[in-house]
Order: C-alpha cells, then sequence, then structure tokens
C-alpha cells in the first residue's frame, strides 16, 4: 500500500445508488487505490459538493490532494493516466481508445436517456423509447460479438461505463415489472451481465440489491403521483 | 512529410459550416497531417458517411486505413494519441487534462445547447435560455482568468473545442440581430476570441464570413416560418 502514503489526500463524494459513482470506485479498486468515501445526501447537497462541483452540482467527485475533478468519464480518464503503472483501463491503442470512448458517449448520451423515458418519460412516448432504448441495446450487443467482456478478455473503461446496464436496470426492471433485456432479446448482454457482476472488484462495489429495488419503486411510485396529479391539473 | 507517405488513406468527412468538423481540421492541421477532404452534403447524406457512423449519421468522421472515427471529441483524443511526437493537443498532466475534458464536455453538453435555444428556442424560454446561455459564458470567461488561451501561451484542446464561441456565434449574432457575447460583457472571451482567430492554423479552417451569415439568416427565418405555421395551427 505504498500508493496509501503517498496519496493522504484522496477523497470521493459519492452517492450509493449512483451507476455514475460506483464506476469511479470499480476504477479506484481495479487500481488498487485507498481514499476516502463521503456519502453525499442529494437531496440536502453539503457545501463541499457544492464547491467542489459548482458548475453541475453532482456526485461523483474526486478530490485529491485539495484538487477537485468531476464528472465520471473524465474521473476513469484521470485515474488511467494517473496510475499508468498500475492495470490499464483503457485500450492501449488509439483506435481502440477512440471506440471504447465512443461507445462510452453512446451509453451516457443515447442508451441511458432512452432506457430512463421508457421507464420515467411522458406515457405517450413510453412505446417510442422503449423501441430506440431497444435498439440502443442492440448496438451495444453488436459490440460484444466474440468478445467476453467490452474491453475483451478482462474488464476495462467499457464495461465500466456500462455498469448501469449490468446491475441497475435489471433492479429497475423488478421495480417497474416491465422487461426491456432479457436472456433471449439479448444473450451476449446477459452473458456479459453475469461475468460482469462475478468480477470481485464489481462485486464489491455494487449498492445492495434489495435496497437498490426498493429505492426504484418509491420513485416509479412517486413518478406515477406526480403524473396523476399533473393529469388532474390539466384536465 | 514523412506521414503523408506513411496514411495516404486519411479522410475526413465533413460539412463546410460545422464548428465540430472544423474542430478536426484544425487539429489534423495543427499536427500538420495530410488527410483528403469530403464535403457531405446533410440534406442528402452519403453511403459513406451512413455506413461509417451508423450509430449518429453526423459529420465529421474521420477515417484512417479504412477504420472510421466519429464525434469530434473523440477524433481530436485519437489525433493526440496517434501522433503524439507533433505538437501536443490536450495539456500534458493528467490533471490539466481533467479539467480540460471537464470543460469541453460543459462547452457541448452546457453552453452550445444554452446558446441554440437563446436563438432558436420557443420564444417563451428564449429568455431563460437567454440568462442560462450567459451564465454559461461566465463560466468559460472565469477559465480564462491569467491566460491568454484556455491551454495556456498557446492553443490547444478546449481552445478548438470552444472554436463555436469564437466565430461561429458571432455569425449567429449577426444574422439574428441579438448580442449575447460583447467586449463590455465578456472582456476575457472577447480577446480570447480575437487572439484564437488570428492563428494561422485556426484563420485557415474557418467558413467564409459572408456565406456563414447568409446560411444562419436561412436558418432563422425558416425558423420564423415555422413557428408562424406551429402558432397558425394551434391558435
Amino acid at each position: 500500500m505504498i500508493m496509501a502514503a503517498m496519496d493522504p489526500d484522496m477523497k470521493l463524494l459519492g452517492l450509493w445508488c449512483s451507476p455514475f459513482s460506483k464506476r469511479v470506485e470499480i476504477a479506484l479498486c481495479l487500481k488498487g487505490l485507498p481514499y476516502d468515501y463521503i456519502e453525499e445526501d442529494i437531496q440536502n447537497k453539503s457545501p463541499e459538493l457544492l464547491k467542489c462541483n459548482p458548475v453541475h452540482k453532482k456526485v461523483p467527485v474526486l478530490v485529491r490532494d485539495g484538487k477537485p475533478i468531476a464528472e465520471s468519464l473524465v474521473i476513469l480518464e484521470y485515474i488511467d493516466e494517473m496510475w499508468n503503472d498500475k492495470l490499464a483501463i483503457l485500450p492501449e491503442q488509439p483506435y481502440e481508445r477512440a471506440m471504447a470512448r465512443f461507445w462510452a458517449r453512446f451509453i451516457d448520451e443515447k442508451c441511458l436517456p432512452s432506457i430512463w423515458k421508457a421507464f420515467w418519460g411522458p406515457e405517450n412516448e413510453q412505446v417510442r423509447a422503449e423501441k430506440e432504448a431497444r435498439d440502443n441495446l442492440n448496438a451495444l450487443e453488436k459490440e460484444l460479438e466474440g468478445k467476453k467482456f467490452f474491453g475483451g478478455t478482462s474488464i476495462g473503461y467499457l464495461d465500466i461505463v456500462a455498469n448501469f446496464i449490468a446491475y441497475w436496470l435489471d433492479a429497475i426492471q423488478k421495480a417497474a415489472g416491465k422487461k426491456l433485456l432479457t436472456k433471449e432479446s439479448f444473450p451476449l448482454l446477459s452473458k456479459w451481465k453475469d461475468d460482469f457482476i462475478a468480477c470481485k472488484v464489481v462485486k464489491e462495489n455494487l449498492p445492495p440489491w434489495e435496497r437498490l429495488v426498493a429505492y426504484y419503486q418509491i420513485r416509479i411510485e412517486a413518478a406515477k403521483a406526480s403524473k396523476y396529479e399533473e393529469n388532474n391539473k390539466t384536465n
């Protein structure tokens, strides 16, 4: 634990149920880096979070020697570059790195919003969002052809970025009683999901299953209630 | 021009008026890399563009040895990593690289959409969007304190990413007869803008001013006409 002595001041502002926050935890664990974890109350954000990420006011924020870094994809690259003598997170070759970054952006900008909309979007848009979400998952399914992980034979950047699809999506599906991703429709993603979650470093950095499902059940009920109110207002 | 012999097959699918496309051209020129430029007709996308970027179907796409890379920020990183023996585009140190990436994402995800909305958004949202756009520009103004360029003493990744603010925004302001960014309100950004555009490699890679203003005038008129139609439909 040489890094412990070299980095007495590394902390992560995170949230137990945030896949973005967990991305950073997985990366730090993959590199074997010690850090202090500070759980944020997202309903009542700490002055430290607001100071460290005034632009987005969101977790995760990694603070090293007093200098904050926000945005999970930015933090992952930072960790990989800062500790480049340890297990690599991004691929080595520029073209493979570019592909990993392209698909990471795809997950954050296309895939997750479409899944979100399919479960929480306005009712009249849910069917279209479901179709879109399936198309997006299908693009990722194709990326897995001939590979165990997105990163090849072991997990890497894109697997970490896709963590939501491996675990959170299942919790949402269970809470909502609706299925987007099944073994039948996405055999490669389903296999990947199991392999990803089976990795020690991932398993140790997932939120408790029952608590996560309960969390999403509450969110789904709250969304229904607010839609009901909205309808009563406008009708 | 050793690279010319080594890279007979590098081409860029671009669009004359796209700041995203021009980012890549500036980066290729900064590195002194030869490439073939192929102008896309965005109303009638080429089979090559659809094949190279089936996910987003957008320019720019850099194709090297038959392998396509899409998304301007991904391409910039690729160019910098692939030709890391030439003038660096990203900063050297991990923390500065993280900051450059953070602000690049901020420009694409917050700043540009708010500016867009301030000019093209629904009329009842334009005032709020203008306020948001000014706040976002203000965050960038602060980033320039004590620096000539975002990259320090010479242009780098973040300057290239901010090219829209240096040139396109002025053209839109002229076409719309409305000002967001002025010397008085953003003195540092205004000075940066002039310095950025004065760089030889930038100047050579900007769309012709009059043509760009005319292009936006047409877009503004079209947006007004479609809003007028929309209003007539709903009223």
